[in-house]
């Protein structure tokens, strides 16, 4: 059963705050055999990736056989049903339009004293996606995860995905293909992340990469980044809807099952004001759980993790809701767009009764790659951001130099730094002769 | 002596590898040390921190002595001398109105099918801010992380700085003031870090820590990452000067210098397409290294990891900058602009002779926290972004979830998410009835 709690209980903080720190995951530690998977695909490139996919996905490789050709795609791709193409398609546009509106502007402009500044933005020349492979792998993810690579420009972007027994999902590929991915190769786990990160014979290396996993894969992205760039390391997903008593209570409940179904550590968390309402999504959830074809995953997540919190009004649920941060919150009130300005923290906002939140894991716009654990509050859903950095430029001309010059000087002495100083004046005594 | 490259060379393939994977930095393995030291905060609060400043610090305090209070930081800015006091006042001024333009818009748009989209930035609640105490106190860089957290609306903005002895830099305290800090204590080190991380008795705790540390430092903001937000971890300062002859050796020397001093890991590499002028420059970089204040260090820096590299023309030297991807770009050549539309992986470029690098360490505006050891590939210096978060918003019609809502239902039942698919479906058999 999940925990009912209500804010006029006087036990109420101490049993909210057991909640946000009830720890959902026990990675269990794979560092020291990551780091040796590691180091042999550094050391021995393609034979090493090739021993690990005979050994962990029980398949025989060559080399060559190492990434698909386009007629493997095109063979796979072509036994996708006309529904689930179109869905895929509609689901590409959708994305593509929503993280185009991103991309962000470059800026130069002249100051006062002369001094030309400004930015530009440039994106990551290659990109790697990791896609998990056998039951959890998810087309949507790769269209999550690749479209706003190219969207930012990544010239080159490569995908691995593990084969187990030599079976890949053909939505998986016709995702690839709808997003412009340029390289997909059979290899998985910690291996694949070493050889984007490092480079084998067949696999260039990249720059960034992104993409979820499972423990090994998420101790592998940690202990390459710095020799490229990653992608935050999601946790278990979290869904907090806020609804009043003017609701369909079988629909939260499905909202509500709809985070709890994806994993045993998932969280679903209910605030209402009216008790009663509580009670009854509650009720509804455990006759949805009946039948659900998941019910032992969503069962065991709404029991240990989910709860059921009572407020006097939708203030008090703002700022409960401000420090749970929740990666999803749907907002099922009378006036979600009033009650969106109140809550600050969140990944993603899914505003009244009929925006539920699986449209965003699919087909809204928005990326589904959200922040997880109480991170949103100080970080972002992937977007085009992730695939793009920024150079500053400056260019003083003499004048300028001379009129801020002097002050750097100053502070480069203060702080004991001669030649610094001293670069500053050689140039300014130039202009003085 | 430093490295002397010529790309016509027949090794010059291997020994630029080599250059580029030198290693720089040996970081000692304290991270036992500092999981002792974090646990020992989370578990103790003040009287820990105390106990730790007592011992690193040699510095008894009370938890009322932890913060510095208005009064004490009064005494001490008022030591400042004017020039210094101005110095820093045009700095701060130039970096406010630089980051001021970093801000991001929010967006919102009703597409075609009647859904409105879009996303809202909000700042990070509270941030931290780590400044090193001793020698490498800089004010600059207190300017360099404080600005821009309150430029994007930090609300509670802290710092902690170690005072060994008692001994505080008065100009690191004028820095904070300027910046509109909120809080100063007196900490340092990992306790700092996990004061920050996870709060004491007087110290709040944050949702972000920014800013440079020794090994314990870094090692305390690895670990608690995920609970709050960090910053990169900076290794060793880098500059790539490309200079055609026609730049005075002297000026280029200083440049190259003025990296050098900062560390012995320090890189300073000069590209120039005429051998006799790089020799030049290098003769023109001893010559100030039987002088300079800091040659101890500046002279191992250029000896261990200096290099000057010929190369046929300025095209090969932007495309050898690219694989270097430096921290720091100065491109003292005839047509800087358009030779910066070529170097495309750069934390931040300096255009024309007379933008020394050191302009950017102080008063230029753009941030001197930067990308160091090939992370420009896929980073970004420190901006306002970096204390900004953005909640994606979506809002369906029942009109748009009709249009768009069959398409999540399939793509949820490739997928095998039942629950997803039902909450979906659940809305939409209601628009039917």
């Amino acid at each position: 059963m999940p925990v009912f709690l209500n804010t006029r209980d006087a036990d109420f903080e101490n049993r909210f705050v057991a909640l946000l720190g009830a720890k959902r995951e026990d990675s269990p530690d794979v560092d020291a055999v990551v780091a040796d998977i590691i180091a042999d695909v550094r050391a021995r490139g393609d034979a090493a990736v090739l021993e690990l996919t005979a050994k962990f996905d029980r398949l025989a490789l060559e080399a060559s056989g190492l990434r698909f050709s386009d007629a493997e795609i095109d063979t796979a791709i072509a036994t996708v049903g006309a529904e689930d193409r179109a869905a895929l398609e509609l689901a590409a546009e959708r994305i593509r339009a929503y993280h185009a509106r991103q991309m962000p502007q470059d800026d130069q402009w002249t100051d006062a004293s002369g001094a030309t500044l400004g930015w530009r933005w440039s994106a990551v020349s290659a990109a790697g996606l990791y896609v998990p492979g056998g039951l959890a792998t998810y087309p949507s993810s790769v269209l999550m995860n690749a479209i706003p690579a190219k969207v930012a420009g990544v010239d080159r972007l490569a995908i691995t995905v593990p084969t187990p027994d030599g079976e890949v999902n053909p939505l998986v590929l016709l995702a690839a293909r709808l997003s412009g991915v340029d390289e997909v190769y059979r290899v998985g786990g910690a291996q694949a992340i070493a050889a984007l990160a490092y480079g084998t014979e067949t696999i260039a290396p990249v720059d960034k990469i992104t993409g979820p996993g499972n423990a090994f894969v998420a101790a592998a992205k940690r202990r390459v980044f710095g020799k490229v760039g990653i992608d935050m390391i999601a946790g278990p997903s979290e869904i907090l809807v806020i609804a009043d008593k003017d609701n369909n209570p079988d629909w939260i409940a499905l909202d509500l099952l709809s985070q709890a179904e994806h994993d045993e550590s998932a969280q679903s968390l209910l605030i209402t004001d009216d008790a009663a309402f509580g009670q009854a999504v509650a009720a509804a959830v455990d006759k949805r759980l009946e039948t659900l074809e998941r019910r032992e995953i969503a069962g065991a997540s709404w029991r240990d993790f989910g709860a059921v919190i009572t407020v006097q009004d939708l203030d008090e649920a703002a700022a409960l809701s401000n420090r749970i941060a929740p990666e999803h919150l749907e907002l099922c009130v009378a006036d979600p767009v009033g009650l969106s300005q109140q809550t600050i923290h969140a990944g993603a906002i899914f505003l009244g009764q009929f925006t539920p939140e699986a449209i965003g894991d699919y087909v809204g716009g928005p990326n589904h790659v959200l922040p997880t654990a109480r991170s949103a509050r100080f970080s972002s859903g992937l977007s085009v951001m992730d695939f793009l950095k920024r150079t500053t430029l400056s260019q003083m001309t003499p004048e300028a130099l001379a009129a801020i010059g002097p002050a750097a000087e100053a502070l480069a002495k203060s702080e004991s730094l001669e030649a610094h100083g001293l670069s500053v004046r050689a140039r300014l005594d130039s202009l003085n002769r």
